[in-house]
C-alpha cells in the first residue's frame, strides 16, 4: 500500500533495536509530516557520522580526529587505564565524573559459545599500551558475568610480565537493594569481600 | 564526550516521537556497530523519500508517482470516497481490507484552539473532486471525537448542494468490551443508535 521508498524506509529502520513496523512506520510518518528538510537533515547527519567518525587510536573509542576526546584531553591521568567491553560502559562510568583517567575499550568479551576469542578483542593494543611505559594502573571493569570475569583473569594474565596493579571494580551489593531479594551470588561475593566498619 | 557529529546525529533522532536522549544514543551505538554500511543505507533511504515521494494529487495519501497507489489500482470502485484526517487514518481502514473504495486525506480536523480553519484542510479538493461527477457515496471517517464531529459536519455542509449521500461510521460499543467500565456518551449513543436483533 505504501510507496516503495517509503517501505524501504521504514525495513530501513526496523533494524535498530527495539524498533518493530509500527514503530518505524510511526517515526516515518512523523518526519513526513514535518516541514520538508527532517528526512534530508537525518540523512546528512548520518553521512556525516559515517564520513567523519572512527575509532580512537589509542583507546577504541569514538573519535572525529586520530584521537577521541579523552585521550586528546591533557587534564585526564595518563597513568591510569580502565578496560572496558564497549563504548556503552566507558559511556556509563563517564556519566559519574568520578573517573579522571583514561580508557581501553576491548570492544567485546571472550566468549567460547560465540567464538570470540581473545585475538578478536582488542588486547594485543591494550598491552602495547602498557609495554610503551607510563601506565601504573590498568582498571579492568569487563562485566561482573562469566564471560567479563574470564576476560578479566586473561587481561591480569596477560599484563603478569609487566610490573603494573591490576585491579578489578568491588562487587557486592548495589544501592537501594534489599538482602531478602538479592541473588545468592552477589550476597555471597559482598560477605566475602566484607570491611571494617 | 562524544565527537561533535554523533551528537548531533543523537539530537536529529530526538526529534522523532517518543525517542529521547538514552534511546537515540542507543540507536546510533547499535548503527556504528554494525559493519560499515548501517548509516549510509538509512542516508539514503531517507534521501530517496524525500526526492521520490509526495502527496497523492488525488487523495493526499503518500505516492511514489503522480498519483498513489489506490488511486492507480483499477480495481477500486470510484464512486466511494471515504474521508479521513490522516494518512494513519486511512493506513488503519485499509488494513481491514473490507473498503474497497478511494479515500480522500484532509491533513487534520478543524479546530479553533489550534488556529486550524477549514481553508487549512483538503476540503476545497474534496469538492471539487465531487463536483467533478462519478462520486455516488462520501464516507466523513473523522475521528470520533469533538473536533472530528466538527469537522464531519462540515464536510456534509459543503456537499450538501451535490446530490450524493453522505455517510459517518457507526459509532457504538467496541467488540469486546463490557457496559460496566464504558464512558456514559459510548453507551448513550450505542442505545440511541440500537438496531432490531
Amino acid at each position: 500500500m505504501l510507496p516503495e521508498p517509503v517501505q524501504s524506509l521504514i525495513n530501513e529502520l526496523k533494524r535498530l533495536p527495539g524498533v518493530g513496523e509500527k514503530t518505524a512506520t510511526r517515526y516515518v510518518m512523523h518526519m513526513m509530516a514535518q516541514a520538508g528538510s527532517r528526512l534530508t537533515d537525518l540523512a546528512g547527519a548520518l553521512v556525516k557520522v559515517s564520513q567523519e567518525v572512527r575509532s580512537c587510536a589509542v583507546c577504541g573509542f569514538l573519535a572525529a580526529g586520530e584521537r577521541c576526546r579523552i585521550c586528546a584531553d591533557p587534564m585526564r591521568d595518563v597513568a591510569t587505564v580502565c578496560v572496558v567491553e564497549g563504548i556503552g560502559d566507558l559511556m556509563a562510568i563517564e556519566r559519574v565524573s568520578e573517573y579522571r583517567g583514561l580508557y581501553h575499550v576491548l570492544g567485546g568479551s571472550i566468549s567460547v559459545l560465540r567464538g570470540i576469542t581473545p585475538d578478536k578483542l582488542r588486547i594485543r593494543e591494550l598491552e602495547a599500551r602498557v609495554a610503551a611505559g607510563g601506565i601504573r594502573e590498568v582498571i579492568v571493569a569487563t562485566s561482573a558475568d562469566a564471560e567479563g570475569e574470564t576476560t578479566a583473569l586473561y587481561v591480569r594474565k596477560i599484563l603478569e610480565r609487566h610490573s603494573i596493579r591490576v585491579t578489578r571494580p568491588a562487587t557486592g551489593i548495589p544501592m537501594g537493594s534489599s538482602l531478602e531479594y538479592l541473588d545468592s551470588m552477589t550476597l555471597m561475593r559482598a560477605m566475602r569481600g566484607r570491611k571494617d566498619l
